[in-house]
């Protein structure tokens, strides 16, 4: 397994991503979407989860496929950007025909980055608008850190961001995540060097410092710490992505699998305060030889592609005026 | 967080644990029960789960407490198991009563170890039997590794086996976990020295290595390593237990969060061949002065309870005959 030649979902042939972010607001949207709809599935595993067409998401539910996701920040103001999403969408004539009406199939999610240091007070919501640019912005590079979605995220100690990784499997399968990192809990070990998915770092990703060598780092967390953490942010949700032919009930394993690499990146994880949720999509280009391997072997790596595009959404964070926590290049003298 | 005096689940005062196991046939059962019915949930994250009286556990659901908890080898066959508990429950008149009748509530699930070198040729299901020895066993004192549900469990290249860990929080609250490992996955980095559970290890609980130092180690997990795996065993089940006055809505929670550990210790988790999955109890005795802190850290301490648990489980296997893995001790050279 290796990372495919970008190291971001869209590795995934046929996917593109767009941010659009407000500097002041702290705020902002990204956007994934593919020129034909997407099989996909969802798992939710957070306590807090703020979200939009997560039900037809469930296996037995008729909906063909997706258009765009959006994850955004905003909180559940920020699901409006689906709205804009979809407005653009329609103007495309993309949509799930019904006679000669089409909807477009537009399952968002957000994080919580109202107390950020950014500015809140709008008169209308912001959404709407940055979701309508974030999907008009989509191509095949997209920026990493302080942009879109991750661009008012926080983790527990550390400014968030969105994060991206992937890799290709021996099949010639490609899995990719797409992450924003603004967890209840904390990334990196006790001292903010380390991060917690570093066993699973490729090739010096989000700055090669390996693992901590300590033992007994999870007893570190106080309650006095969890209560820090929760007055600040919460919340980590993505999508992974694939471009196996896969149901969308094996979509849905694949979602389930997917929140390991929030587990391994993230400490605590999947509290009550975290609204943690993972998308799952297919492209389903490519026909599987051995499907129940496969399975396997791709949730697999979209547990790994989530760790290390964790990782990366905060090792890519960048300073800006009124923020609330350092960057980690910022507390590890990597500017 | 300390662990608990025994460092076992049951430091949750009230609960006690039995084993009984059948050395030719490679396999067993392991029994926790408590003198009062306990509030419980449970939840499954692996593709291929065995179980019994799991629905009621829903949150929604009516029944008003568990008696006792099966975990057994034996796949479906050793859902029997919780026959001979209920028996066990019923000579004691214990249950939940309707009108004059009473009915243990009485959850199980299993592992897969029907290709582990045992004799496996009964002309009679073995596990009524083991499960109403397990249940009358029943004490504080209880051992790990090779013994009980334990006794024929594998994960992917070392013998498997039950294992146990608690915590004390500083609240006061204690919470603690029983593990099956019996995983598709690893519980070790390859190379099979260094657990994945490392950082979160307590005075060398198990073994006292410390973290793998390298990165990059997921990428090791080839095809043809799953298809190895996937020919062996599968499943890591267990229970986490705590003195907190939960509702059972808030032991689903726990149970969601405890699997995090799974995630932690094994690598891969939660694939499709998996029967993952994890009961929450609670003996409700400590009231919470602060439900939704406490709730996050109920729920962190029961995901490192039950990495803990996993890597302990390994390292107290001990060899017997006909087996088809080594142990870890035998592997490391600390026989």
């Amino acid at each position: 397994m290796q990372p495919g030649s970008l190291n971001l979902i869209t590795d995934v042939q046929g996917l593109t991503v767009g941010h659009a972010q407000d500097v002041a607001l702290k705020s902002g949207t990204t956007v994934l979407t593919c020129d034909t709809p997407l099989t996909s599935s969802v798992h939710v595993m957070g306590g807090a989860p703020g979200s939009r067409e997560t039900d037809l998401l469930a296996p037995d539910k008729s909906a063909p496929g997706v258009d765009a996701f959006v994850l955004s920040g905003g909180s559940a103001f920020g699901l409006d950007a689906a709205s804009g999403v979809m407005q653009g969408l329609r103007d495309k004539g993309r949509g799930f025909p019904v006679h000669t009406a089409r909807v477009p199939i537009v399952p968002a999610a957000i994080i919580f980055d109202l107390i950020n240091g950014g500015d809140k007070d709008w008169c209308q919501s912001p959404y709407p608008a940055l979701g309508q640019t974030a999907l008009a912005c989509a191509e095949r590079n997209f920026a990493l850190g302080s942009h879109g979605a991750g661009t008012g995220a926080m983790s527990a100690m550390l400014k968030g961001g969105v994060g991206s990784a992937s890799l290709v499997l021996d099949s010639g399968v490609t899995v990719g995540a797409l992450m924003i990192a603004n967890p209840i809990g904390s990334v990196t070990t006790p001292g903010e060097a380390h991060f917690w998915a570093a066993p699973y770092e490729i090739d010096g990703e989000f700055g090669g410092l390996g693992p901590d060598p300590r033992s007994g780092l999870g007893r570190d967390l106080k309650s006095d710490k969890i209560t820090a953490m929760m007055r600040q942010a919460n919340t980590t949700i993505g999508i992974v992505a694939t471009d196996a032919k896969l149901s969308k009930a094996q979509c849905n394993r694949i979602a389930i699998a997917a929140h390991d690499g929030i587990a391994r990146a993230c400490m605590p994880a999947h509290t009550p305060m975290d609204g943690d949720l993972i998308f799952s999509t297919t492209t389903g280009t490519k026909a599987l030889a051995a499907p129940d391997l496969e399975l396997a072997m791709i949730g697999h790596a979209a547990a790994l592609c989530v760790s290390r595009a964790i990782a990366r959404a905060v090792y890519e964070a960048t300073p800006s005026k009124r923020d609330l926590l350092p960057t980690w290049r910022e507390k590890n003298g990597r500017l």
